[in-house]
């Protein structure tokens, strides 16, 4: 590496060693980078933590958002290992906390602990240094060959080593041949903007046929200040025997806001299409659009964090902010 | 048609019609037939009713159920027009119900109502027809070029054409040039065994980081009776400062039978290989393993239906009964 750059271990499957109840992170991140074949004499090590990513919650994020920007000015990439179940939540996070930021952020992680023989653990970290050197500022994960915004990754296989897709957005960029490349141009970053203040507590709906409008108001006795709700395709909710409708109103007249999102993985959702979602609108939903579910849960705890005003969190929900809806 | 088709319509987006509100279903099933460029002469007609299929319901899965096995000795194969967004759950549940059923069950929809120019309806409808002429007893969706097992099909794309997957397992087959072929050999059915049973009070929780175990001790309080999770990756939920475990522990002390899926669309879960999910294992969850998150919930319901007793319903979970898991 030629460029300064600070690599952050956080645990996951990556770090993991064999215990007698399974793999549970073991490595911390100096031995992580023994295992990469390039010159590492220009990076920088720092274990913040070492948790299997099932385990990573908001707390974890605030740790790493203040380590990066304890060092942004110190460093020109900052590379963090991290476990790959909840990467895709942890880069949203971050890409909404660390707004702006002026050196590229590369999550990386393997399905398969670095210190076996065939792991992708090497040629992902090694990726993602070089993804470190050569992006603009912003939040990345680096997997496989794919480099992929932040906002916009989803975890999508279980095993195979091409885990992660970057979905309604063209991939950032690839590695091939030991150099990476970029395929879409990043908007250079404007001023930073660093806020960690969020609201933890949002509560994920995924809807079945006859899911009971009971479940949704159990929330209002829950103390979950937000809600998305993973509904039917294009949005839609049961109006009819079992009236979700009703229950979202009452969601909204409590003061928690709701998102409504797809529960299709790919392409956007809209509440304005079909009879069945216009009266969600009406009732005050706030669509998602083409946001990941990722970015849906997390925007809304980052934006509830920065606001309690129900209005300015409408705004802010509709906004782009770094990438993760369509203007 | 050659042989004798029976088509059951529902409603849904291919039967749709603008109205003030939006979209609306308003064709019947003999104006749908009017669009299909083909011989029909030996297609009879029903309208089962004619919902959005956001409505549908385990009361509509029942009806259809019914109405398939009252005329399925008159017919060689039925195609069932629906509307996109529950499909895959009603063709998973039907998967369930018409167990081992002699002749094809074909649903098929579109992303656009039939009547305009440009509709996938008159194509998909007519692949839908073709299929229900070609392929074995079961159930199946017809959808773009894509002939998918009913139990292994989710939609992935809000608006495109080819808006449903088949999710670990081969496609059944394709239409090509007015030609239906088959790609994947099925099993001949067994003897049919068909029940409608069900019981709908199961509940889909998809977690995310920071969800509160209030939220899954609360489902307590619902009128649940079953619970499929979402969880990260393998089957990861937190065991640490907020304790899944522990919540899940009660649930299934309560009587309360959970499965545990992966939020990945793609591949199978097992909570075998990390330590954080080997302790759901001992407390008694039943992994999914590669079953989409529609079968998965559908079965449990129809699970339920058909036994109260704990170990049956776990037996039944781990059983392989229409290809929906892997044995």
């Amino acid at each position: 590496m030629k460029k300064r750059i600070r690599l952050i271990a956080t645990g996951g499957t990556i770090a993991c060693m064999p215990t007698e109840h399974g793999l549970a992170p073991g490595l911390d991140a100096a031995a992580l980078l023994q295992y990469v074949n390039a010159d590492t004499a220009n990076v920088d090590c720092i274990d913040l933590f070492n948790m299997d990513s099932s385990n990573v919650q908001p707390e974890e994020w605030r740790k790493i958002a203040e380590e990066v920007v304890r060092t942004a000015e110190e460093y020109e990439g900052i590379v963090i290992t991290h476990g790959t179940d909840t990467m895709a939540y942890t880069a949203s996070m971050l890409s909404f906390m660390l707004r702006g930021i002026h050196i590229p952020v590369v999550l990386t992680g393997s399905q398969y602990p670095i210190a076996y023989p065939d792991s992708d653990g090497r040629k992902n970290l090694l990726n993602a240094l070089l993804a470190a050197e050569e992006l603009p500022g912003g939040v990345y994960i680096a997997f496989g060959n794919a480099i992929i915004k932040g906002c916009r990754a989803v975890k999508t296989r279980t095993t195979s080593l091409d885990a992660f897709e970057s979905i309604n957005y063209p991939y950032v960029g690839m590695v091939a041949n030991g150099r990476c490349y970029r395929l879409a141009e990043q908007s250079v970053p404007e001023e930073a903007s660093f806020s960690f203040a969020l609201d933890p507590c949002v509560a994920l709906i995924k809807l079945v046929p006859g899911t009971s409008p009971a479940l949704l108001e159990s929330l209002l006795d829950c103390d979950i200040h937000g809600v998305v709700v993973e509904a039917f395709g294009l949005g839609g909710m049961h109006n009819f025997r079992r009236d979700h409708t009703e229950s979202i109103r009452r969601l909204i007249a409590a003061g928690i806001p709701v998102v409504l999102t797809s529960q299709c993985l790919y392409e956007a959702s809209t509440p304005d299409i079909y009879e069945v979602s216009q009266a969600l609108r009406d009732a005050g939903v706030i669509s998602a659009r083409d946001m990941t579910t990722e970015a849906a849960v997390t925007k809304l705890m980052w934006v509830m964090g920065q606001t309690e005003d129900p209005e300015e969190i409408r705004a802010l929900m509709r906004k782009n902010l770094c990438g993760e809806i369509m203007e």
